[in-house]
């Protein structure tokens, strides 16, 4: 098991427990109560997290914020209104359940350090909590209260999207400690030094790659369509698809086929959106089994010929075209395949951004076939015809341009090649010397586990084997990451180039470098990731 | 279709008829007659051939011939007697059916080089004839026969094992053209550039790896014992499981894990066989589905938990301990691995070296896995624990050595990463300027297909795409390698470094270079394939 590291900044040797994570772990916190002697263990804990001065200047605040509780009311403020406090400048706000609280002057004495409060800057502290074990204690809420100052509006129902003219109006509110590469769509990553700090990625920081406005999707009336053999098609409610098939749970990692973009497109300019290595999440899905569905419908369990499942979203584009895409039958109905029409995520409904209230989840497949927002199944001897199918996530030589492609010359992607990219340290990084941690994460699309990462210091000069962490998954259903961490002595002064490769379960490896494997939309973008650092003293 | 290149020295601009290969080439072609106008087609096909020049030494030799054809009887020779006339100093002796020709005053005139019919030096030419189509035609029989000098002798039985003392002496005979690189016990490829002529491999030629001796097998008394579930077992002659199970064919090509072990071997020095680029070869094979023995042995098709099918071989180490192996249960029954227990090679029965009479052939997967002369197969808990499952195939990171390396941290080697090399031109050749032909083959395991192959002419800055030839595979069965060539100007005077690079059906690349890749035993050596030539006027 990966230990998590309890403070950062500051490297405290203080062992501190573990919690196993709760599927409900906004809930959770939400729900704390500071608990027998909560504020009697808070002085010692915060004394050995803090040191003597910054529990000194906590005593000092505390007094302040004692005298300020006693007016009865706070005032109320909006989720956009907090979203804009995300600075020392401008105030540092944060909220937890529906209360808003001011930890400016908090910041500086954070025992993780300023940088990771600041990543939680303007919005809500639980999904940061819940990479955190070390918050899940009755004294952190306490010591949190006393930097209240306002509660949440109920939430105001967005304006229609007709009335503004802009379709994207309709869109849900989201955390503001996203790493946004595009507003509408919304296309957003969670900060890179967060991603391996949790095997499950909270909701709320899980990858949100939209490529249209997200529908507004009333469950009462929602209906999925299954067009079954000669004709026949099903149409099934929300309480239908959960009562009628087996609810079936899956950990799987998904991936967008244009995660790491941002480094293939220092070799030449890609068109594409710069993500960063956070185009990657997992979560613990649950839903019917699209197998099941399609039996029900009347298929059968094989097809003689090719035949593929489409699978059509409702978002749709200013023509009405939806969003589609689709996956080889074969992979549809096979029972290890795993294949999901799912109605949770992370043991919550799920999100608007992640296709409330029906999404397919392909374990194993580039992200884009996991379409949200399920609307109809059918099944056909081609491939879907969207664009997103058609002509574009596919692969192609570096010689080609966009004057020679040709889509049909490429397969679309389906399974991605094994991956992997450093979360801790981040590049530029200033380390101390001593004992360097290195976290990051790896993952091979089609049920391949990783087998080993290995991780260099010098450049790719020289290797070691990291320590992988994660679930034992069952064999050739390996859906979800590995994290991993790497510990070793580097000297003050040292420049570092942080290198890491993984081996999957068919000893594919990563490439060396992207120049080769450089293409005109990015995609698949895996060749060793490297963080270059230098060792303070 | 890849087109065969009639004429590889002179490149005539000759368009020849190309033939379906046979499966039973040698057979074939021992059978051949002249045919209605043999002879009287010869003269203008060779004058064509070969050059005015070439044709009169022909004919001048033909009439010596003439006069020496008058004597009824020709000596006897051994394989062996043959087998040592491999070059113009010792004479270049080859076989065709059980005759002996000298072909030393033809081997300049040779339409397709002096050193292709080189390679068949010593041995029989049908294997090769099987992969220059250009051979069936009556004219290149008729040609032949005048340079017969004898006929082979009966074959002797070798003399047994242990009254020789050593266990190799049961040894089949095999063809000198092979590329050896351990006599005892036996393995051998094929000479590089003959790899890609055709997408079959000759069995005479297909690559062999042996751990051990080969087993003199008594096919009357052959038995193949498979172990049910509790306890009871099944023992099947060959004509059982001839006739008991459904004969299922699978085009396949098995590689070894060290296949490219000389290249990986000067980045430092491994322990294992020096193989080139030839460790790999492709065969349609025939034999009962693994699957339907065991369902008929009593086995399910799926079991809970963890399940191996353990193979072992007939071929034994002094102390009496066989050959084995093992696989997953899940591949062993799941209709789309096509498991074979294979009795058939390329339409013929397995030869000696090839398991006879029975071999496991498992598609996508590390050849280890094969194996052959099979005596056993048993269903259990873990996998083999054979010393080639346990103790060897497994891969490592660079920084383990012989100090360090624990088999048991690493999985034992199933599916094979995707894997490319150049055949034509070999290293160091100095090629024509005009339009350079660049040949080779491309694989990847588990069934993925080979879906583009990259090319470089300068040492993998810029790239082209390679044209792919071979069959279509269904989907996620794409067992057999493809054979894949480019066309490009080149100018005299260029040094080029001619660098190859495979993509597979989950996108999964080739690295870059070998040093990342570097492991203790030298397997799964399959960085990008580099070949320098240099261009002449």
């Amino acid at each position: 098991m990966l230990l998590l590291r309890a403070v950062t900044g500051r490297r405290l040797p203080l062992p501190l427990p573990r919690r196993a994570w709760s599927r409900t772990g906004a809930a959770r916190f939400a729900a704390g109560s500071p608990g027998p002697g909560g504020t009697g263990r808070a002085a010692p804990v915060l004394a050995a997290l803090l040191g003597l001065g910054a529990v000194l200047a906590y005593g000092e605040r505390r007094r302040r914020t004692a005298q300020a509780a006693q007016a009865p009311r706070y005032p109320r403020y909006t989720r956009e209104e907090v979203g804009r406090h995300r600075s020392p400048q401008d105030r540092v706000w944060v909220t937890h359940g529906t209360d808003v609280f001011d930890v400016t002057d908090f910041v500086e004495l954070h025992p993780g350090g300023a940088d990771k409060i600041l990543l939680a800057a303007g919005g809500a502290l639980e999904p940061f909590w819940a990479l955190y074990a070390v918050h899940s204690q009755p004294h952190v809420l306490e010591l949190l209260r006393e930097y209240k100052v306002g509660e949440l509006s109920p939430e105001e129902a967005p304006p229609a999207a007709a009335a503004t003219g802009d379709p994207f109006t309709g869109d849900p509110p989201r955390h503001p400690g996203l790493r946004v590469n595009s507003q509408k769509p919304f296309n957003a990553e969670p900060p890179a030094e967060l991603l391996a700090e949790r095997f499950l990625t909270p909701n709320e920081l899980f990858f949100t790659r939209n490529h249209l406005p997200v529908p507004a999707v009333d469950p009462g009336s929602y209906r999925l369509r299954v067009e079954g053999p000669g004709g026949r098609a099903l149409s099934l409610s929300l309480p239908e698809l959960r009562s009628r098939f087996p609810k079936h749970e899956v950990t799987a990692t998904l991936q967008c086929a244009g995660n790491r973009r941002a480094e293939m497109s220092q070799v030449r300019p890609v068109k594409g959106l710069p993500w960063d290595i956070g185009a990657i999440s997992t979560a613990r899905w649950g839903g019917a089994r699209l197998r099941d569905v399609l039996l029900h419908a009347g298929f059968e369990e094989q097809r003689e010929g090719e035949w593929h499942v489409c699978f059509e979203g409702l978002d749709a584009d200013a023509g009405g075209a939806p969003y589609g895409a689709s996956i080889p039958y074969g992979r549809a109905v096979s029972p290890a395949a795993d294949v999901l029409l799912a109605y949770e995520m992370n043991g919550e409904e799920l999100p608007r951004d992640h296709g409330f209230p029906v999404r397919v989840v392909v374990p194993g497949v580039v992200g884009a076939r996991s379409v949200k927002w399920l609307r109809r199944v059918a099944v056909s001897p081609a491939e879907s015809p969207s664009h997103w199918q058609q002509n574009d996530y596919k692969g192609f030589s570096p010689c080609v341009d966009w004057d020679t492609v040709d889509y049909k010359t490429a397969p679309a992607i389906q399974e991605l090649p094994v991956q992997s990219a450093i979360t801790h340290p981040r590049p530029g990084a200033a380390v101390p010397a001593g004992e360097l941690t290195v976290k990051g994460y790896a993952w091979s699309g089609g049920g391949r586990p990783v087998v080993r990462v290995d991780v260099s210091l010098d450049g790719g000069r020289t290797w070691r084997v990291a320590r992988l962490a994660g679930e034992q998954p069952p064999p050739e259903r390996a859906w979800a990451w590995v994290l991993w961490e790497l510990r070793a002595p580097v000297a003050a002064g040292a420049e570092l180039e942080i290198v890491c490769k993984a081996v999957d379960g068919s000893y594919n490896v990563q490439p060396d470098s992207h120049a080769p494997i450089w293409n005109l939309r990015g995609v698949l973008s895996n060749a060793w990731h490297r963080v270059r650092v230098s060792v303070r003293d």
